[in-house]
């Protein structure tokens, strides 16, 4: 059977990396490398009573968050998602919403939506792992810019879009990206906007994290400076990510190719999770509060990672503090070889993302992405400590390219 | 925006019947034309408890439920499922197995782990419009082959194979086919494996409605005969699906790819609905009683659809009696044209599925998918009288080809 394998599907690589990585999941080992949200943020009580409400919610042909659904997702569902992002500054409505299987499957149902094999999309340098996956696997041949504090360079990008290239999208984390967790500048988000409409690309912009930040201020949506622009969201890091709902606000001429992908893809999203959602969204009051609790709890696990570091790991590790999300993107000085640190950092019962995990760049190998979310503040000491251990058996090892 | 749409894209055809289905919406319409299982047997109570246990089941990171979980699924639902086919005959094993967004999204990632753009799959003819989809959407080129009341033909399906035909895969519904209503003989199930051996291509059974067998005994899956044989199934029309879970069950050299593509497409399935299907699936005493109440249900309305079909319209429409699943397929005497007559009907306010959805071959045009599983008997009886109505109404309208 293995030779009618697509070549396609052959293209996917399997992750050594992920593979290693399955080695975080023994409890014995402190693991700085998941995207899981807190336990602790998990509003389960509220969750709990809005699944009690899903299941009373009728329907023409038994309880609406029981039977199928339309492909689009529900529409009061769609209604707030559509208000929420107006609320940012951004247009939207709920004809150009969608409701997706976590944003993930926002993310491939527009790599195939815009792409075909060979087509061109633009990612930041580095890049979240699962929105490389899912273009590739839509055949788009990923073409890296590179980003620093503020993000996309956008000055790069316009090079190269001056030397004649012709993405048919850019793809970017604007808020707390993962891995980096820096959030692109104002001036760089209208000039991105501005290069979407010259060069008539699409912007794809990832708001998983927007909502989670700590300190500074909040900057507009790139969709609210342009019409070429896809905002993706998702309830996995506000409410649960075991719910998988997402969503995208689409330009109005790429709605009816996608909600025909996702057909095809799997009918539509699951309805009473669409239900619950909606539930808990809609419920402004408790929400507010909600966010707030979990910009506590996050800023709160990042000051315990970044003293920790500073303390024990400030001559090896040069990093960013963030202001939100979940990532500290760290380098290690001299060039060490994050990959050949994973597995003795594993041994020293401690796990990480290692930065080749985001990039092509050989550089990208002394870099390493460290997860505040998931672990206590004591637990977060606990990991940096055993990884500056797991550092001081490292030796010399440099990646084969710097 | 709209030039930027990819040629994979444009070429998911906007289903005219599909929009004019919309119609069928409308509270006052009868319809028939649904692929919706009983709400009368979706078991809410059941449910309810099993979800309030799924909130109550830990992680290491707060209620396994709420939380990402594993790209293939969660373990004891990967072990029930393979369990129940193993009961059916078929080998399965729990890493042979893989969770899905609704069986759906099996027949999509399948799509893709088999199919590069040009790649042959042979379908029935007719076959089920969701997989044609998907498979179109994979690149695939269809290439339909006649059934008859024994399902797939597939003494003309090694007369293609002899001529030439290279398909990658062979997909077929063996039981109650859906829209044809037909059951793949045994002596058919053996040849399809055989020929899967000789040609060298994978069998795609999908079997949504195996369980809703109400009349004649059941066959063993086209597993049970070959090694190249991937099984599909769901939850949605045993539980409800609204819970978007299904499964797939594969020859060990696919599992890989097809996880692959599943993390890009949507990273997991769904947890708080896998541990409420395994919940109530490995409730085998429920379980069984569920299923028998489900086969009495469907029973009753197929005998009331075909009664009312026998007083009405014997004249006009050839059917089938159906053993089992949703779906009579009926074929206009005279070679009236169903598609003239859906608009027709649709104004007598009852909607069918016209055979063009599931066919290229205008002969299918006679056709037409009434599914009696979603209203009453009394309404039943009543969407015949209203569609007896409309073909008074229809003329002599011929399809184009026949």
């Amino acid at each position: 059977v293995e030779e009618l394998v697509s070549v396609r599907a052959r293209g996917l690589r399997s992750s050594a990396i992920r593979d290693l990585l399955r080695l975080a999941e023994d409890p014995a080992v402190r693991s700085l490398a998941g995207g899981l949200p807190a336990a602790e943020g998990i509003p389960v009580e509220r969750l709990r009573t809005a699944l009690e409400r899903a299941l009373a919610v009728p329907g023409r042909y038994g309880p609406t968050g029981l039977q199928y659904g339309p492909t689009e997702g529900l529409a009061p569902l769609r209604d707030l998602v559509a208000a929420r992002l107006r609320a940012q500054g951004a247009p939207a409505d709920a004809t150009d919403t969608i409701i997706t299987t976590g944003s993930q499957q926002g993310l491939d149902l527009l790599g195939r939506a815009l792409c075909d094999p060979g087509d061109v999309v633009v990612v930041e340098d580095p890049s979240y792992l699962g929105a490389r996956q899912a273009l590739s696997a839509a055949g788009a041949r990923l073409h890296a810019v590179t980003a620093d504090d503020g993000g996309l360079r956008t000055d790069v990008l316009a090079e190269h879009l001056a030397a004649g290239l012709r993405p048919k999208a850019v793809y970017v984390v604007a808020n707390f990206q993962n891995p980096a967790g820096t959030t692109l500048a104002l001036e760089r988000r209208t000039d991105l906007a501005d290069l979407a409409d010259r060069y008539g690309f699409v912007v794809i912009e990832d708001d998983p994290y927007g909502a989670l930040r700590f300190a500074g201020s909040s900057l507009p949506p790139v969709r609210s400076l342009g019409d070429r622009v896809v905002t993706l969201g998702t309830a996995s890091k506000l409410l649960a990510p075991g719910l998988r709902v997402g969503w995208l606000t689409a330009p109005a001429a790429l709605v009816a190719p996608l909600v025909r992908l996702k057909q095809a893809a799997d009918l539509h999203t699951a309805t009473l999770p669409q239900l619950v959602v909606h539930d808990c969204l809609g419920d402004e009051a408790w929400l507010a509060g909600h966010v707030a609790g979990l910009r506590t709890l996050y800023a709160a696990r990042a000051d315990a990672l970044c003293g920790a570091l500073r303390l024990r790991l400030g001559e090896r590790l040069a990093w960013r503090e963030p202001q939100g999300g979940m990532f500290v993107w760290g380098r290690l000085r001299a060039d060490r070889d994050a990959d050949v640190l994973l597995p003795i950092s594993l041994r020293h019962g401690v796990a990480f993302v290692p930065g080749s995990a985001f990039t092509d760049d050989p550089a990208g190998r002394a870099c390493l992405r460290l997860s505040f979310a998931s672990l206590t503040p004591p637990e977060l000491v606990d990991a940096v400590e055993r990884l500056a251990e797991s550092m001081e058996d490292l030796g010399d090892a440099r990646p084969a390219g710097s």
